[in-house]
Formats: C-alpha cells, structure tokens, sequence
C-alpha cells in the first residue's frame, strides 16, 4: 500500500466483475458470458471504483483485462443500458457518460501497464476499452467494432475520438468510428491497433505471461514510460524534452539503475526490484 | 434550412464549380477538365462560399467532392495563380492564401462528413482539399502530389502540415511533404491515406454509394463523430473525454437514439431521421 | 553566415564527432567505432553545441548524421555515462538529461533537413538521434532499440515518448518504448520508422545523395516545410492553417519561387538558390 492512507479502504469483494491478483499482476475479468460480456451501470462503476483503488496500492504492477466465454466484451447492455438511458433526464445521462469516460481516463492514468486480452468482439464500450488499454493481445477471433453511430450515438464515445487517431492515424479512425464496422484481426494488425496476435484461443496466456513480464521487470521504469506517453500526447516538444530530463534524472536515482549498472559490471542478469 | 436565417441568402448559380444535390447528399464537381481541373481565384473563393451556406443548409448530410475528366484536380494554376501571385503585394498574398486555407478549415469544420472521390491527379491544393477530407475514395489511377516544394513553396500549404502527420504519421509526411513525390494508390494504401481502394474507373461511384449510406443512417450522430474527431485533435485526454461525455448526453434525446432501441426491440431495421 | 553575428564565433576543430562540408551539406559522423560509436558527456556536449552553430550559418542547407564502422551509435556509454551519473547528484542529473534533450530539440528545431543514415544497431540515444532526424535512411541491417525501461530508465528519454507516438502511431510506440524489443529493418519499414530502405551497406551513401538533393533544391522552402512540420504538431488546425498562409505569402516573394514560374514558362529546369 501507498503510504499515504486515510480514513477509505479497498473493498473487499467485487461484486460485478471478477478480480484476481498474483504476485504483482492483477487480473480484471469481465464474467457475463451469457451475455457476451454485455457492461452494466454496476460493471462501470466497478471498474472505475476498482481502478481508483488499484492506483493508490503499490502491490500492482501491471493489470490483465480480460473476458470470460465467447467475446471479449459485446459493449453496454442494450436492456439494461440503453434501453435505461432512454428514461434518464440530461442530468443523469451526463452523470452516466462522465462515468464511463472516468473509467477510460482511470485506464490511462493508472501508474502500471494494461494489457487487453481479447478474443471475440470487443464492441461498443468493450472496443473503448481495449483502445484505452495500453497492449492489446488478440487471438485471430478478435474484431473491433467502434458500433456507436449504428445506435444513434457519436462515434466519439469514452474518449474514442481522442484515442483512436492517435493510435492508427486519422483516416483509418474516421471510417471505423464513422461506419461502425468490424475490424478484424488481420486488419487490425496492418494498421497498427494490436500489439500482438497470438494463435487462436491463446490470447489471455499471451496476455499473462506479457503482464507477468511487465510486473517482474523494472515496474517503475515501465510505470513512469506509461505516465510520459500519455502526458506527452498532449504536450509541446519543449515541454516533452523537459519533461523526460526531469523524469530521468529522478529515475536515475532509483535503485533498479544501479541495479542494472552493478549486473551488467558482474557479468549477470539483474534482479530489478520495481522501485 | 436553419431556423436561424439573416438577410443573406444562398448562391442560386455557382459559375466555377458544378454543384448537384439529390436527397441530402452534395456532390461539388471541379469541372474544367482541359485543365485538370487546375483551380482559379474564382474556383477557391466559390469552395469557400459554398461551404458556408451549406454549413447552414439543414438539408445537407454528406458531401462528394469530385473531378471531372482524366484528374481529380492538378491544383493551382501555374498561370492564372502562380503568375499573377507574382505580382502581388503582402496584403494581397496574405488574402490569397488565407482563402485557401478557409476551404480547407470549412472542409474540416462542415457539419457533415465529406468523401472525396478521387482518380488520377491530386497535385498541390488538389492533393490537400483530397487530404481535408473525411474519406479519401480512390481508384488505382489515383497519385496524391504534394508538389509545394517543387515550385519553390513551403509543403505546409492550406494545413498540409498540419493534417497529413495526423493522418500518416510524421515519418511519411515529411518525406511526402519535403520531396514532393507522388504517392501512387498502393503507397497511399498502405500507409493509410486511402479510406477505399474501388477498381479502376469506379471512385465516383463508390464516394456517391458511400455519401448516400452516410446520408440515409444517423446523419447527426455522423455529423457529431466528425465534429469530434476534429476537434480532439488539438485537445487533451481530459478535455475530450468531458466532450465525448456532453455530446453522447445530447444524442441520447435525439430521435435516431430512440428509433434505434425500438427497432431493435421490435426486430427490424431503424428508420433514421438523422437527427 | 548570418548576417546577425556578435562576438562569439565558430569552433574549428571538433573533438568528440566528425565535421565535413561539402557545398551546403554537412556530414557529422559519430566516430568511436570499437565501442559502436558509444556516446560520452563530451559527444552529446559537441553535438549540442556544432547544431547552434550550424543553425547560425547560412551555408548550411542539409545535414548527415551517420555513424563509422559496424553500428550507427549504440547510446550512452555504460561505463562513462550509467557509471558516472550513479555518482551525480540530482542537480547533476538534471543538467546532463537536459543536455541530452538540447540535441534532440536542437535537431527538430534545425533550420534545415537532416539525414539519419542507419546500419546496425542504433539504440538508446542512439535510436532516438535517428528519431528526431527528418529522414531515416536504412540498410536491412539496421535496428533501432529504445532500450531504456531495460537499464531500468523511462523510455521517454530525450523526447522519444512524444515524437515516436506521432511517428509511428501510440500503439506501437507504447509497445516498443515499454518493453526495449529491438525494431528491426523490415517492421521499421512496415510501421513508417523509415524513409527509405536501402541495399546492404548503401545507407550512407544513399543518406548523401538525399542530403545532396535537399540542398541543391528549393533549400528554403525545404527549411520552412520542415519548420512547420515540427511546429504543427503541438499547434490547432486553425492556427496551422493560418501560419501556413503567412509562410506561403512570404515564399511567394523568394527567388526560387519567382525562378520557377520563369523556368516553367521557358521550359527548361529551374535553378534553385535555396532562398
């Protein structure tokens, strides 16, 4: 745990999605499977509460998202999500879409590394989710589906409009996010939206042993690259440069660099301590 | 139309341009095909026209941009614009490429997505208004020039710099942009700068396929994808998350929002109003 | 040179790198080649203070960096630099990673194009020196490793996790700054790393022949396109296209631009002044 506690501790048992944690790796599973792994008001909420909680433990350092059965994830629940919304006032609708939103940015902002595991669909809210991971591990089955436009909706949801350019350029983000149509695997891979493509049915081992990497390495060096890339998306050259010296220096300091720097004089592998 | 009508009122003959509309979708057709399609002050200055009042037409939904003839469009005129150009003060100079820099800014900030149809040339301010636009259709005779330097001008013209980064990274755009080369359907391709690659001789009817599917579907949500995936370009994380989170609460009483979940109980298609 | 000189005045022997010039192209080659052109406090220093006087004289039009013997430069020298910054304290710290980012600011910022030629490893600082080139020319024998996170560093070191994101796209860039996975010739090629791909062993000069028709070009619209290029990234489409115009009203009053109308009219090839 973070040093800095107060009064709020971690809750106990997550109710609407499956957490588990092993040595430094958390893994999040999406358990729906009958419904695809269809995202509920109460599924959001955890997962923004979840990640919250996750931010201020120092135990984490990395963190698997996953879905159990068929898919990955099939979005927000059309009964219980949609249909819902429809008898919302405008208050409760941006009450429920910041929501969603804070649970992209709690993604991006985590100080460890996320790794999407997806096989299956990964729709709607599903495919914003895998977007705002930061590897996205995929099996061949595995088809993006930005779906927003095909319900009424903006294709620019949960930060989707921001994030998507940013990783396979503009053009190809506004034909998926304008049309809303599948991106498969092979695609996905040629345009730069995977980060691996495992064989069939092998995406979640793939995901783990990479986390699993991740969390046994230097997991301060890989926390602090994180922190950097998504800060200087949105920051000057100028800015970025000073930025990196400021982070360097600070991790120079830290016991993993002179860990390496003694391993690599003695001739053997080092044991990085995250910190 | 807008409920929001001044004294001004539309163009009812544009004489540098051809300019259709069949149910929503406008098609604009660069139509002097002797020359390519080269433009003239005339032919920019109507772009810019014609952009505003239709930003203001309620009627629009999509819009194909298109050329007549062997090219799509060769750009400026070596004589009637880089001639007389010669001979013109600052201010002037100023005023000229401010204007051009209006159509691209109206081309990206219409309320409606545009899909450029585009065969053969697309050189200089050709390749750039093929670049401002939503969709790049093109066929195999397709070869986008950004020839500015190649007539002693910088390539950042009318937002080249600015957009074509965004669009293919900035590895391509600077050799695009600072050689001067043609990039040839099978590069634009594979680098991203193509939306669809159609078969020889069949960009305009695809761009026309494609504008009447965006047109007839959930024109607003179309229209608010595209408003945003413009607008976050130049904004931060956070920023466009609290965006994504107002514009999705605003479509979320719009009427397509609500056919889409009563088709969908009722298990049959939507019937899209578009707003 | 500029007209704008004062007291201080050129350094006439570099210690630490390799300077030559030959009619508007400089060639600064990294020259340490029994430890792969390692870098030491001293090279960054050169480098930092040859490109401040480069941008200075006016004779410059396009740059080389390359590297002698079987690497382009293999980064910070583990024992001068790793061991002697343990020793530092963090005022220290701070100064030397700000050097270091003074290289790549000054190389983004350089009022001319400059050439990467890469053969064999270029990593660390090494691989980000060929990021912040304007080109990338490469054998198959390159590969480029930001292998920061694998000293236990961030791999946002000297501005990589701002410029490889927009290079390369975040996906990609987050995957090879996190883990420090060499990127070799043919998937740098692949995901827009490269320029140009040359045979074995014919980097440099294919990087000299590049260099060589930059600067007897139109070198100041070259200058300018990449001025803006590098300025773009961290400004609006609206402030782009309006720095664009100003640009291109005070290129339409250069010789080479004037040069090229004559040249076009007389049908024979321009000469370029490079003003």
């Amino acid at each position: 745990m973070s040093p800095f506690t107060g009064s709020a501790h971690g809750t106990s048992d997550w109710q609407h999605i499956e957490v588990g944690y092993e040595e430094g790796v958390v893994t999040v599973t999406l358990r729906r499977p009958a419904k695809l792994n269809a995202l509920t008001f109460e599924a959001y909420a955890d997962l923004r509460d979840l990640l919250g909680e996750l931010a201020r433990e120092k135990r984490v350092r990395a963190l698997v998202l996953a879905g159990e059965g068929r898919a990955f994830c099939s979005g927000g629940d059309v009964d219980e999500i949609i249909g819902a919304t429809l008898e919302m006032d405008t208050s409760q609708l941006l009450d429920f879409n910041r929501m969603t939103g804070q649970v992209v940015r709690a993604l991006r902002e985590a100080p460890f590394p996320v790794v999407a595991a997806v096989h299956g669909a990964a729709a709607g809210a599903g495919a914003v989710l895998a977007l705002a991971a930061d590897f996205r591990v995929a099996d061949p089955t595995a088809r993006f589906s930005f779906l927003f436009t095909k319900v009424g909706l903006s294709g620019g949801d949960m930060g989707a409009a921001y994030l998507l350019p940013r990783v396979v350029g503009l053009g190809h983000a506004t034909r998926i996010l304008m049309l809303g149509e599948p991106v498969r695997a092979p695609e996905a891979e040629r345009i730069g939206l995977l980060s691996q493509l495992t064989d069939e049915g092998k995406a979640d081992e793939a995901a783990q042993a990479l986390a699993r990497r991740l969390a046994d390495g230097p997991a301060l060096a890989h926390a602090q690259t994180k922190a950097l890339l998504t800060a200087e998306l949105d920051m000057s050259l100028a800015q970025s440069v000073e930025m990196d010296a400021a982070t360097q220096a600070l991790l120079m300091h830290s016991e993993d660099y002179a860990e390496f720097h003694a391993s690599f004089t003695e001739k053997r592998p080092p044991k990085w301590q995250g910190r």
